[in-house]
């Protein structure tokens, strides 16, 4: 055990929590120290995650004692308490990996604009790392903080970015209409997940409101040079897990498909984790579920000049604590693909 | 029994079919006279669809045995099959409504763009309409031939007509991203509606190439007296019943989204099966399931200028056999809502 | 409206409440004259349910002012609460369906031994009836209490009286392995009931505990002349509706499967809710999901000496809402299916 | 890769040969050297199954090639096709690993009354062993053919041994209550296992005629020392994987249940991929799903004297190709667990 990294999970039961347990379990240069808790301090995971019974883990903690000598903390809170256990972190020297929303927007006022808050800490900030590992690795190995992509972010700018990098694209009027497993709203009660109402159904919601819009944004301005808008429309999708994202942008003139399509694949060549489809293939959610690939598929509409991007990753995965586990990787310089190259299963 | 009109069902054992079963046989002013399938023809139904055990329903039979004496015959058959049972039909002096394609388009020219053959009776289509109530019922009462629309065409008229017709939005640029429970898709077996590889997944088909887009565009051209196009994607959606279709569109300038809403209570209020939903709420599937009512929201993203309806009908029901009874109730002179009048359950 | 009876809903949001909604209103001699609601008082239905859009229903009332004036009172309650609601309907010459425990049990001891608490009105039992229709049908009529039973014991008691009263069965060591949808258990959020961790599983719950035990045995008892027990053990099943149960009971020497069969279509032969599948068919929930039927298969295992039946219901229909109003038709000389005679869909 | 084992997997795009492939992609110790496929031979398993794309599998092929130079085969085939290809293994030196059911049963007599037909190749019989590791671990080092135990047997003898066994409960009038996720059912198309007439909805199948019945009677006449009988009803449930049984047992005079967790307890304790859930729980298909693992609860009803089992595992993992991967591991003397460790996740 002694050349493994400590690591420690706050808000351990929640559902990216639990994720995170599952997939440290088996890294093999990882040692999980510690469990943080609020809601469940001082029992095992495995009384409120019976999944987990007979696995040795270690007892829900408060937040001290969790961290207590990690190398590596991953955070999944509510926004705005981030930025204290980044301060803990930081004088303990341990890295952050925040799985929350507090250090993904660099921006103060676009905050400002989405949470009605300011930086408690802005001074944190600049030690802090936008980590979407395909567009902004050399970032991230060293960062004191590692602000961990939202779920919808990471399967809309890995499918946006190269298009609009290599010029293939209008920047403006990019629609991206989202569809998300129930997971995605977490493990906490409300009537829109209750079974026979989430069931047999789709609806929107938070249309034009999400708050990872300024985020998709941020990450589409670096491909483009300048601020541009998105809108994002989400879903709630009926499955567990996974998100679809079919996104609409105006090709510019004389582009095509096909040729859009190869760079596409060229551009994710050496991505392990990004798949482009074959023409005539949709991405779908079931080929991604559970494993951190990114599926991306890309169409187009000629009669009305539209590319279409079909975009699916597993939201607690690639969306959340396989993304997490990819960036620890990288910054502590494991194999990039070390705990988290579980293929997926197809059904 | 002898104030009862005479309906027949042509491919009585196909999804369609069976819902117009299941649905006429409550019809107070309707007698099922005949059930024609050509794959069970001379079992019972109930042998089929277990579901219609000690129901007393007609055997399964011909063609021509089941329309004899009909007053009204429903097709629900593959395309090219509804021209030749027309011709039958208007010998008898039966009206036909036909739930399949033949008689949707009305431009010869688009029927063989997207279908790739002529019509085969060209002198029929003069007495064919295509009858969605909602929009263009004074073409009902007096037709030979009922076209009924397709399910995803209705979701989309009866969601962007009135904003096209009073102004609101721009007529290029129109998306629509649609979402379908996989009785869509029908009864036939194919790899993406095996449970295990459409269960917990969605995708996307026939990007931009589904046939469904020349009948919206029909629709619509009307409402703006010139022809137009729209960007139309279906995805294949894990429940059994229920379209959910996002519409995005270019709001014109100087227009409000609460000004549009208030538009469109206004423009359905005495349409029984039309409801917008407030403020705030976003259409949803569970609240139209196994009824015959469109649910239509409307919303906003000023950021974008984007005009949002979410519009949401069980394909089944609104979208293929509740409609059609809804025609035949209009032609006949019955109430329109009578048999159809079922209350969605929401769960 | 002046020829139509009034009909009060208590507990009208709860999932039985909104099912005797969707029903009643469309009944031919039924106006809806008041909904109670604790939770919603001074709302609109349609506000909790949106499903109930534009359709004109009274406002969500005090128990007092939804029932003043009605004919018939239907409550879903919490047990415990119907007893004081019975005595103001008795006041008021109401005809109370009671769809919660109250008046279920007819022996205080078994009541007591089951919810732990004596029967608050005792007097009140003796106007009750257990009005499973097609096994005690001639108490309904007279009925000034109707106490409508549970679902559970509803597929149980249709499925295991015939086998008893014809002697075909032991009438010890009966096990009812039985699978319910989520909406059995209501509309309030449980962990257990939250989409992500109902959906993908299933597991049984209150093991040899479950209060429907005692209606079961009550029902059977009936049958055999004496009083006996069962073994009761029911699962949530990720469906929204249904009930299916599995049921095993030692067949007597010499009985043949075939000749159960035969006397189970000859019990019900004129029973209109109740169907037996043919040799080889197995009772499947999808095919009497939102009717009234009962469908019960009946199987043998030779090697073993077993009977087994399976019996399906949709649980909110026949095992609550639809059930509650045939009784209604059969106390007030309906016909007996009146506005609950719906197709079940098969899919 | 010199010191890894050569694995092939014949019927590689069935299901439980896309498992196979699956897990064994990543165990440490071997590497795929050959698919076989009839269906698609000369393809790229990706192009069968888009979940494997970028993966650099070999290429389907015949048996002869994908078999050439295994130290190991695994297959799962319809029940007649082992027997010749275990020649071909025993010829070439290969360990056959066989996921169907041709070796499975030790009496010919038994498996002509089943399968309807004799061994083709008795003489091979032999050499063959039933591998349920937990109950007959010592058999499986030594063998030639490896008899991986079918899905439903696994959970049932893992949960009913121990109580015959140590003689809790009589022999008699064992009755297992199964539910399985669909893709039991396999790749196959059926009407049965289309999208719309499996979701929302179970039935019962094969009632008493399952042809796992003879496989789970011979497991537990081991325990025993006697033949003895079962009855076994499977049912079709609505999720994609996953197995949960509901077993009942008549208890001896005199045993609790706590007596008998405490032993359930104590007989697995050295069993990792065993695991006895606390008083009050349920084992729940959640907690098992995607892992190797089997979860049991150990429940009674003392009104009626019977002991009530619930056991589950993924019918694909701990029911197919995690199992089968743990008696690949057992033989060749790797970490029992290697590979098939995964931890499940609850959601």
């Amino acid at each position: 055990m002694n050349n493994k990294i400590k690591a420690a999970i706050v808000g351990a039961t929640g559902y990216a929590g639990v994720e995170l347990v599952r997939l440290l379990a088996l890294h093999p240069h990882v040692e999980i120290s510690g469990l943080a808790s609020v809601s469940f301090e001082g029992k095992g995971i495995e009384e409120v995650y019976p999944n987990f019974k007979k696995m040795n883990l270690p007892k829900l903690a408060s937040v001290e004692d969790a961290i207590a000598g990690a190398d590596v903390v991953f955070a999944s809170l509510p926004h705005g308490l981030s930025e204290p256990l980044a301060e803990q972190c930081l004088a303990s020297g341990a890295l952050l990996i925040d799985l929350g929303a507090d250090f993904r927007l660099e921006s103060e006022d676009e905050y400002k604009e989405w949470y009605k808050k300011p930086f408690d800490k802005p001074e944190l900030h600049d030690g802090a790392v936008y980590a979407q590992p395909e567009l902004f690795r050399k970032n991230i190995k060293d960062a004191k903080i590692i602000a961990n992509p939202g779920c919808y972010p990471t399967a809309a700018a890995l499918a946006l970015f190269p298009a609009l990098k290599l010029g293939f694209i209008e920047s403006d009027g990019i629609i991206i209409d989202a569809k998300s497993g129930v997971t995605g709203a977490g493990r906490s009660l409300t009537q829109n997940t209750h079974y026979p109402e989430a069931n047999e159904s789709i609806s929107a919601y938070k249309v034009g409101e999400h708050r990872h819009t300024p985020e998709i944004e941020q990450s589409l301005s670096y491909a483009v040079g300048h601020p541009m808008k998105v809108l994002f429309v989400p879903h709630l999708l009926p499955v567990n897990r996974g998100i679809e994202e079919t996104i609409y942008a105006k090709l510019k003139d004389g582009v095509t498909i096909d040729e859009v399509r190869e760079a596409y694949v060229k551009f994710y060549e050496n991505e392990q984790f990004v798949r482009i489809e074959a023409k005539g293939a949709s991405a779908q959610i079931r080929n991604v579920t559970r494993s951190n690939y990114c599926d991306i598929s890309v169409h187009g509409d000629m009669r009305t000049g539209t590319l279409i991007l079909c975009s699916c990753i597993d939201n607690m995965v690639k969306g959340a604590a396989g993304q997490a586990i990819q960036n620890m990787n990288i910054h502590f310089g494991f194999a990039e693909d070390c705990g988290i190259d579980m293929l997926p299963s197809g059904f």
